[in-house]
């Protein structure tokens, strides 16, 4: 076995997934809906010869050749090595016919969600979710090795190297802090006027101020595009494709416009990763916190930042034609930033959003750690959102139904998100010593930003563990308490607190 | 072997074909450039593992056995039995490596065509298109049965069961009566009045038109979509996703109307073809000219019928909201109706474009069974353009470099689009006896139209020959003279003449 020869498999593995990339795209972003049996099928054939031959007898030899002749391999392919293993591990210990019931308990579980949100009942999607509950837990053993608890093994899958342990602390002091800002906000903020959010501004004003930006922000359009779809998303093909997607609402242009700076953020990761990682699983985001990390600096570090709105004020202005001259750029600015307890996730704030992620968290470990009963699930979850948020669901559309994560088997995958608010919180604090970030987002030229951000971060890929990138980039482990501190500072701002 | 084996196989190259085919329209609607080189490695890979499958050991396995044991085979199984079979033969008779060279051939031979068609010099691609001219007559030998000439093999890739004796005798026929006509039009013929038609409609009134256009004649937007496109096509994922794709010109509408009504015909074909043939090799048309019939019959047989144009005036100037309201219908009708000799076919109207058609038919048989020198070629191309037409190109843009058929190999496809001429009128022809044409389409409900030609095309698929299908729905063979009657009649009522 030659390295040549094990990157020629793995570069095959990789051409049909980015097959399978264009097909899902197209199913997301405008495929006639009665194709979608036929695209089913050409789906589940690709994926699964993806899936065979990732475990298959080359994949299998290459690993087993590998493990005795590391010195083989460059550095790039030693990496590829590295990360190839992983997922084999993962995806090859599962007995191949339990992995295809669970992906019909998936099949299933998503009919019962759509249901569960028609009907707005948890209970029509229960026992579909204890299926897949059981699944997860009959393979847990398969994929565990050293993690110390259930739990500890989902979340790894998403962010490799974390611990609950870990995380239980940091949620903590997150908590906490969150909770502090909103006492203080209750108790002595000037709430500010978002009246003029809702002005109507055409999709095709939104979209020339939106593209204009991403692009100012480092969003190549010339290897990505935009379009529109349901449910936001970015999706790469490769470092010169990567795609990215909004919904719009002309008398809500803030949606999109955050919408598309965050998936912007995502597309900029993918766009920047090193060609020397083309054609493998490394030219990828590191870990889905890591990722998010980058679309959330976008949307809340620089989507937060009052020289960069300040900057484009006058562009937002002249792509509106007049809507806004009445309102001034302080007022502007302060109703980006408002900041209230909300019901769905989704439509959460940057201050309360991760309480929205920390109630998650608490419940997953609850049901892979304590066994809790599903029937149990939507109390808790109630209870929960009133005692973090104050307030409570009145059905369980706006509760325990409203996200597609657990029926779609992703226990384990909502901690990336509040991980993302961290590190992008903590990645500012680091990027502050070499950019004045500040006087960049007043100018004309925002690329030492991106580029602070691609030296560090994107260029890597996959080839380097969430837990490195951040102790290289920043010079320390993951602390929240940067993320606390930068909430702190913008919402005092825009809440006229002085401390 | 059994017959479901056969065909899981046979479905398997099916799904991979329709991934290639969403990577062919992504390619062409709207692909970042720059992810060019990445979708060419996806783009043939997937082409060669389908192109494998299609010659390897299972369909071998499967020919040989239902060889002996047709009797095993359903009725569909029989007829996709046939079709791969004779895929097979065209597909496995030339050597791997001598194809795989004169894949790189043409690669090179389209990147010498764009220099040619940029310096306007077919000397650019004299070579590249000698080389692809050797392949192929090294390749007829291997194809070859009973045909009787060289070129016979090559029309036969396109139209099973046609040749060149029986073309030559058709071909003879239009021309003679096209010329006739022309004659006829230049010597009495009053011009109709075009001004108007450079009126500015924009994309958006137009879309909406064409759009409205196209759904009355019957193509399913469900099961379709309209994209933007420098090249116009339909392009089939399977019979529920049948797309098209037009070019907008906003001061020149009919382009874009004439074009969309032609790729909705070729759209309606697919999405009618019986579903017992999904997943089979014959879910399409049955031939390249049976396609180019059913695009046909709505370009030039619909699209130049007065009633149609007059139920749809009144749509047309909502559309145009007020552009058009000096116009009367006559004035209208008769304008997209005008017929002038033109160097390029793409823009030629429907009477002189089966004279480009006979022009390139005649220099092709040159080249296959006279072994013609290509220097002669331009030569020749402009001394046809002069005797058939009354024109002489300037340069080879506006002459022998204009199509991309050569460089791609498509030596032979050409007669088709004229094939399709004729094989619309004949079908109209055909139709009178069961269907009040006229009367359909000046009504609200084209529908009996569209079901006759389902009836008596569509639902067949690739299942029956073009002579077959012809024959069973007109009751007779190929007669050019359906065209020629119909041409006469269209362009002597335009034209004022009264014979």
């Amino acid at each position: 076995m030659k390295e040549q020869e094990f990157l020629q498999e793995v570069k095959e593995i990789e051409l049909l997934n980015s097959a399978l990339g264009l097909l899902e795209w197209d199913s997301q972003t405008g495929m006639p809906e009665a194709g979608s049996g036929f695209r089913g099928e050409t789906v589940g054939y690709l994926s699964g010869m993806s899936f065979e031959r990732s475990v298959g007898p080359k994949i299998q030899e290459a690993l087993s050749y590998f493990d005795e002749h590391p010195d083989e391999l460059s550095e790039v392919g030693l990496a590829v090595y590295k990360q190839v293993k992983e997922d084999y591990e993962l995806n090859h210990s599962i007995p191949p016919e339990r992995m295809q019931a669970y992906n019909t308990a998936l099949t299933n579980a998503h009919a019962a969600w759509l249901k569960a949100r028609k009907m707005k009942d948890f209970g029509q999607m229960k026992a579909e979710i204890q299926t897949i509950i059981d699944f997860l837990k009959e393979f847990i053993p398969y994929w565990k090795k050293e993690e110390a608890t259930n739990y500890d093994v989902l979340l790894n899958q998403y962010e490799p190297e974390l611990t609950v342990a870990k995380l239980d602390q940091i949620f903590a002091q997150v908590k906490t802090g969150i909770m502090e800002i909103r006492a203080v906000i209750a108790e002595k903020g000037t709430a500010p006027r978002t009246d003029f959010l809702s002005r109507k501004v055409t999709k095709e004003q939104q979209r020339k101020f939106v593209i204009g930006v991403a692009e100012q922000l480092g969003y190549d359009f010339s290897r990505g595009r935009l379009d529109d779809t349901v449910h936001p998303f970015m999706l790469d093909l490769n470092r010169n494709d990567a795609r990215i997607t909004t919904r719009w609402d002309e008398t809500n242009f803030s949606m999109a416009t955050f919408g598309v700076i965050h998936e912007a953020g995502h597309g900029i990761y993918e766009q920047s990763i090193d060609p020397k990682y083309d054609y493998t699983p490394l030219s990828t985001g590191a870990s889905m916190g890591i990722h998010e990390s980058q679309s959330l600096f976008n949307e809340i570090i620089i989507g937060s930042n009052k020289q960069f709105w300040e900057k484009q004020f006058p562009f937002f202005k002249e792509c509106t034609e007049g809507t806004f001259d009445d309102i001034t750029f302080a007022d502007f600015y302060d109703s980006l930033k408002e900041t209230k307890a909300s019901l769905i996730r989704i439509e959460a704030d940057s201050l309360t959003y991760p309480l929205h992620i920390i109630i998650r968290y608490e419940i997953e470990k609850l049901i892979f750690n304590e066994d809790i009963s599903v029937d149990e699930l939507p109390k808790i979850w109630n209870d929960k959102y009133e005692e973090y948020l104050g307030i409570r669901p009145e059905n369980d559309l706006e509760g325990i139904v409203q996200d597609v994560h657990w029926s779609g088997g992703s226990f384990g995958y909502f901690p990336s998100y509040a991980l993302g608010y961290m590190y992008a919180a903590q990645l500012r604090h680091a990027m502050e010593n070499d950019v004045e970030i500040n006087e960049v987002l007043a100018s004309d030229d925002y690329s030492p930003i991106k580029n602070w951000l691609t030296e560090h971060i994107h260029q890597y890929g996959a080839s380097r563990k969430p837990n490195r990138l951040i102790k290289d980039a920043t010079g320390e482990e993951l602390n929240p308490q940067y993320l606390i501190d930068y909430m702190k500072s913008v919402y005092y701002d825009v809440y006229k607190i002085n401390e």
